[in-house]
């Protein structure tokens, strides 16, 4: 019985996804004598916490009832007052939790402080289930920097675009939906400037029927390059644009940059470029909690290299290219030896119809 | 129960995979009132057919008895005798077939020959089966010309090796056996000679424990350059190795080659190489059914564009190469835009541990 409430809980979690980071998605169903008396779940960052809504719901009928909530209730006051207090206020008898705060600094203090108000707890119902629908929220609470992935889509062949660069369209429309669930799930989306000068993409989430929340858009962009009529400018006033630049770019185009509502970011130089660890670790000191990658493939080669990145959605295309000189998903100067290279972890194997979506969790770990 | 000896029989035909090439693999089944009192196999080119060996092993229990075969007996004087001779002559009351031959020439002589000696026939148990254990034959007595599949093996960035040409070893072991399974199961292998020359295969089927027999070797070698040294021209007595050269070939270079055994084939020259559909066609002439390429980049891409291609595996291994200047599975010069794009038809996804292995049939018919 506990399993079927806290499966209903992670599903109205799931409802917050996109709309809450870096928040963790949180769904709570509250029960009285075997009846439902509410419901709740966190549905947009900075705006109530699942529990509260839940017990709003309820009203008096939580007096005496359980509480199956996916994450164990904050005990501190952040942008919302602490939710042990309401559960407190509210005449819940018992709690049941799927997992507890992953943060080490605060975890199990939530509990402690319903246990010292006389409620019974249990932890650890679905536990992995819910760790699986808030790894964006594990990672960067324990790691401090956004869960990164990267997304490419080749033919057969491993090619990217042909030699004169067309990649329209490599993969079918069902898979490049799943690109825009992608997109939106994601707190922002990274890509180089030769990327925006080659296709001038939009960088939003369009999804038909779907309410969706445009990611942070942002360019990797050591000369300050990005084109001022490109489409990532556009709208940077309402969907925030960080240009990452170095203390290479030209003052002149920067300030171009800033004029067009950009936010522009100096970040450290690597290599000639802008350090993708450092930036990454701004971006986390920022708020920003995931990243979807769709950089071009010097791009992704340094990524790799950086070590910046967990997870790899492969698309292959049933699709033959060819061309010593056509594209391929990571390029620069990769590696000498087999021995050398990135090791990935097969994580799913699905189908777009004659597409075949392969995900990765890449093994080793950035830093 | 018809079902459950046509089953018998195909595993029994399974039996002679990689040995009866360009014939087909045919098993066959006598039951007498119930029971089995023969069974029998091809089990090597040019030697006794399935109905025979079956019908040797019944003996005088033939007489009467229902015999199950997966292909429509033989009604012309081959390298064997006919068979349907042998079946009318044993008393054989009822014969049950897998499939009609492929073969338009011939197809529903044997059974009207059966018929008209006063036997029942009946014919499309299990079909579909017989004809994918038998695609190699019924595609070569179609189209004259041999099955030929492409095997690569790739990083999930797609690359064949890294930009040094390292590439030991991108898949993992049970891949690598497949692909031994593979070089057995088909008549002959075909590379070009850089690989010769960059990897000196050996180009056998190398499996432990198991009794095989190593494939026709197959040069692609427009300038006759294969290094008299080779592996592949070690051996060449016992196993035959075709070097295929054109007219801009060194004369001098041509009898070398002869001289250590090599098979030297002279075929018209295409785009300044060896003329692909031209090959294929002579091969199919010499009685070759099947060709496993595992040529380089170039070769491939020439192969792809030349249409010969019916079978492609693409082994996708968990790994990141990069590298601008790595191996891809397709070279060449390719195509310019995505439309232009040979098509592919997914038939299965397999893995092998962390390698996948998408097989995949070419849309393009070559011609």
């Amino acid at each position: 019985m506990d399993t079927k409430h806290m499966q209903r809980a992670l599903k109205l979690a799931k409802k917050g996804e996109g709309f809450t980071n870096p928040n963790p998605l949180v769904g709570a169903v509250i029960v009285n004598n075997g009846e439902v008396v509410g419901e709740g779940f966190h549905a947009l960052y900075g705006k109530h916490h699942a529990e509260v809504n839940a017990l709003f719901n309820a009203g008096d009928r939580a007096k005496g009832a359980t509480m199956y909530v996916t994450l164990e209730p904050c005990s501190h006051h952040g942008k919302t007052p602490p939710c042990t207090d309401a559960i407190i206020h509210s005449g819940i008898k018992r709690v049941v939790l799927a997992s507890k705060d992953p943060n080490p600094l605060v975890s199990g203090r939530g509990v402690k402080a319903l246990k010292e108000a006389g409620i019974e707890v249990e932890t650890g119902v679905l536990d992995e289930e819910n760790r699986r629908l808030n790894e964006i929220f594990f990672h960067y609470i324990v790691h401090k920097k956004p869960f990164v992935v990267l997304k490419t889509a080749m033919s057969a062949d491993g090619k990217t675009a042909t030699k004169t660069g067309d990649a329209k369209w490599i993969t079918n429309e069902q898979s490049r939906r799943f690109v825009h669930e992608l997109r939106h799930r994601v707190h922002a989306i990274m890509v180089g400037a030769g990327t925006v000068i080659a296709d001038n993409p939009l960088l939003t989430a369009r999804l038909p029927n779907k309410k969706v929340r445009h990611p942070v858009r942002i360019v990797l962009d050591t000369f300050a390059e990005t084109p001022l009529d490109s489409n990532v400018l556009k709208h940077a006033d309402t969907t925030r644009t960080i240009v990452a630049i170095t203390n290479s770019a030209p003052n002149k185009r920067v300030d171009a940059l800033k004029e067009q509502g950009a936010d522009v970011w100096t970040t450290p130089e690597k290599d000639g470029h802008v350090d993708l660890r450092a930036l990454v670790k701004k971006l986390g000191e920022e708020g920003i909690d995931s990243v979807l990658l769709e950089g071009g493939s010097f791009v992704n080669d340094s990524a790799f290299k950086a070590g910046i990145i967990q997870r790899l959605h492969l698309f292959i295309a049933p699709k033959i290219l060819g061309g010593e000189n056509a594209y391929t998903p990571v390029g620069g100067t990769g590696v000498d030896t087999v021995a050398e290279s990135v090791a990935l972890k097969r994580k799913s194997i699905e189908t777009f119809e004659e597409d075949v979506l392969i995900t990765y969790d890449v093994e080793s770990e950035g830093s």
